[in-house]
């Protein structure tokens, strides 16, 4: 074992005086962030604008200034790098994601949400596998075998969530947003593990066997990675509750929280699982259960600490992007040919944009036959908006396209870095244009409190950027009340009529009675309801 | 610029197949932390254990195990690195230890701290280098040059105060706290700078203009990092009350005071300054200015947030060193001669000892002459208190002596290595044997509220290892009113009678008269004093 991270960490070394240059380069991303963060802000008003696309436009800046200045030479001051994207700037914004969900809204549209993240990730990423073997015939590219093909498949699968959802609002459409929120998450697991899968496996002879293999493996990994999950999450809820932390020590439960679920992270990592989906469902575990088990000060500070990590990591990445779009070595290559490039990232668009058409409208249709309640059912309109919703690409295919087609971060092969190139033009081009239209299209489709109104729950409205996922009380409360007053039909009749209330219902009595009392959670930790701060968390953020 | 922290950054590459073994590690890492957390808590009543010699306890423990199965290749599963240690581990926690200082008790005995920090610290580095030089004649050690001798008075002057803070209560003995607690920090900042002086200076010819330009690059360097961390500051607070952030996101605030702390420490690596002090006056400017402009949920955040920062990073330290101490590659040199290696050691211990005793009590004598209120004089019981407090060593000197002795973490000549050796046998000597007996002495020499009952402020009592530091609404106030009712002397007098007070008077003035408006700060933005969660901060933690 042993010299691995040490070297790596080692290599870090950027304060040692040999290195001055690389300080320089920190100083300016550090100071770059701020900037992000704070025109963001000032920008927030804006019709058109948001953070994503803000850091985006920051980047590229930065990167043009940099190439002027150095003379063309060098256009970034970090190369991308798959691992410190995957290690250090993912588990966050998927944690929190997790962590800020709204629990009861992600699991009364699990179905759903699964159909569209896993069953449309494939859906889509044969579709662009198939489209782009059956297109890219016809252009000189290079030599691309089945593997790159079946990769760009599953590396523009890999929709961006966060550009959306800093548009749509929880408050004003609870269903949209859990929706797309869930299906961007489930969708990010879905494909890098099928990417994952892709590369494992020996792909030159497509046969049954292999085949099944392949299905398989995903859904071992798909199960597996979510019980690592589950656990890491009821571990740290029983280790807090059982030492009951909070007698002492804010800083300890905040501490074993935060390293609790990077080590789940990390564990599955070590068992060649998705650490994505790992992550995603020990945060929902952990503000399920440990969140409740912890003092008052220690719940302001996680939820707001992860959700500045989150913020964080989503502008570096953006700022990343943005800057290395620009780098002149792997243009060099498709300098010579550029209406290749544009007919390469034109197709890959299209395919992007049929892709994502071919599993949006059948699967509401087929979600919608199985709801009875017309709130419940996904209209025409809302259609369209989950339908662009998920056509942004961003950092995730940045990161496969690099981890499939450089070595190292950089490319030889001229076909590898045509799918650079068209990959970071594809990025760009979805993210600026689609992005940009992404907030007039939803005031027009959806104006606000007119067609939702139905469906804004009846909790205190919080401000956009921050949600209040887990002190909700009127919400679960609601769900209790149903489970033990109203007079219901018989379990298997339920069960055919509405699978995911009954589910629910037994899931409610299964952790009141059992769950809760070993694990903690909201009403089963010595705590005073309705405290002051929780009051305030309501009043002042 | 450009490539430098991209390849340092693409290194980190631990999850990438190829490197399943880092991997590996990286989860023992994070599991040992887990562990050091949890047993650290459970040993809290423990009259002899704290969380460092916990944390070392379970480096070696877990160094020892690698080491069996390994069969004696390997101790440690990341190499010591003074980078990752300056760039990432201390930063928190000087910025957390200057976020939370008490800054009433800390600028009132300045003139002290600053006596001993800074005048101490040169006293010790003189003894000990001088000490080594006539004491190491004896010994056939190696080749060692006068600039290693002058390393070792500096790595060796640098105190570790993180155990005896675990140790001392800053609410029964806040003057001794404030003492052990500006002294550590300043000499923190002292001993990295003379070091860096050391380094950088051509030292083998010494004459009275090298020595005037150490002196005078010394104070360039104290003057213009304090500049850069209050600059800092400053700027955060001014920013984030013209932009009012709290209108929005709590996120963004926090996002931006972490930033921005962070921007000030690269900065002043960037022009080759004190990143520990300018990080350190950053963050007694932001508690003073920037904490009171956001909102609620932003102070609760940082306040947990930053401490749990400091926390982890003290504990990896302390994991850190005692897995690398059983590195066998640096015990490989001495163990030929046992003898001088032990030699070696109590000779360094020794003046260590003698090192202190030399200013602790000379100048606490000098410190007493210009106090007039008995309760403000250091009684003999508490200078014996600090100067045991301030004989532990720690990350600060390994990381020193690494820097000094090893190229890349490997040791070639042999001078170098039983130097090595040496530092790390003082630390572990000091932090575990002084440390076990540090709790003991300070009950027998100080028991608790009766020597310094006197002393206790007018605030609520808070728990140990959480410290209000910004909410005391007693005492500030009274300062308040102190500068405004009761009748003075005319300030010549009082200057030469009590200083610091006079500055102090005056520091209120222009604080209330032009800072305040200008930066924020409390009372100077809008917001409901007294609002739930103040009292609930109080109440909770």
């Amino acid at each position: 074992m042993a010299f691995g991270i040490g070297s790596g960490l080692m290599r870090l070394g950027m304060v040692s005086t040999s290195d001055h240059s690389s300080v320089v380069s920190m100083n300016l991303f550090v100071a770059l962030l701020c900037a992000c963060i704070v025109i963001g802000h000032l920008l927030e008003e804006n019709r058109w604008m948001n953070e994503s696309i803000t850091a985006l436009a920051i980047g590229l800046c930065t990167g043009i200034v940099i190439l002027l200045t150095t003379g063309g030479k060098s256009s970034h001051i970090l190369v991308f790098s798959e691992d410190l994207f995957f290690i250090y700037l993912l588990p966050p914004i998927i944690f929190n994601a997790g962590f800020q969900v709204k629990k009861k809204k992600f699991f009364r549209n699990f179905m759903t949400i699964m159909l569209f993240g896993a069953v449309g990730t494939l859906i889509s990423f044969g579709i662009i596998s198939v489209g782009a073997i059956q297109l890219f015939k016809n252009f000189d590219i290079g030599s691309l075998e089945i593997g790159d093909f079946l990769a760009i498949g599953a590396i523009f699968s890999a929709t961006d969530s966060v550009c959306t959802l800093q548009v749509l609002n929880q408050d004003e459409t609870p269903l949209l947003y859990s929706l797309v929120f869930g299906e961007g998450v489930v969708n990010d697991a879905t494909s890098v593990v099928l990417f994952n899968a892709i590369q494992n496996f020996d792909l030159s002879h497509i046969n049954t066997t292999v085949a099944l293999e392949f299905i398989g493996n995903f859904f071992y990994l798909f199960i597996t990675s979510t019980m690592l999950g589950v656990l890491a999450g009821l571990l740290s809820a029983y280790i807090i509750k059982k030492l009951y932390f909070g007698r002492h020590s804010t800083d300890r439960e905040v501490a074993l929280m935060m390293l609790m679920a990077y080590l789940s992270y990390m564990l599955a990592e070590l068992f060649y699982l998705s650490g994505i989906l790992t992550v995603f469902f020990c945060g929902i575990v952990m503000s399920h259960y440990t969140w409740h088990n912890v003092t008052e000060s220690s719940r302001v500070t996680t939820k707001h600490a992860f959700a500045t990590l989150s913020f964080v990591a989503e502008i570096f990445i953006f700022l990343y992007v943005g800057m290395d779009a620009l780098d002149i070595e792997k243009w060099r290559f498709v300098s010579n040919s550029p209406g290749k490039s544009v007919g390469v990232s034109s197709i890959l668009l299209a395919l992007v944009l049929v892709g994502r058409a071919a599993f949006v409208f059948p699967l509401s249709f087929i979600s919608n036959l199985a709801k009875k309640s017309p709130n419940d059912k996904i209209g025409f309109k809302q259609q369209i908006t989950i339908w662009w919703a998920g056509l942004m690409r961003g950092a995730v295919s940045m990161a496969l396209a690099y981890n499939q087609f450089t070595m190292a971060g950089h490319t030889q092969l001229r076909g590898n870095a045509i799918m650079i190139t068209s990959t970071i033009t594809v990025v760009l081009f979805s993210t600026v244009v689609f992005g940009l239209m992404t907030k007039p299209l939803v005031r027009f489709l959806l104006p606000p409190s007119k067609n939702f109104s139905s469906m804004v729950s009846s909790e205190p409205s919080s401000p956009k950027s921050i949600t209040i996922p887990l002190l909700g009380n009127g919400q679960d409360s609601e769900a209790d009340l149903g489970g033990h007053d109203i007079p219901r039909p018989t379990s298997l009749r339920m069960l055919l009529a509405t699978p995911s209330h009954t589910v629910h219902h037994y899931w409610r009595k299964f952790d009141d009675s059992f769950m809760r009392p070993m694990f903690g959670g909201r009403g089963f930790v010595p705590f005073v309801p309705g405290s002051p701060i929780e009051q305030s968390v309501h009043q002042w953020q």
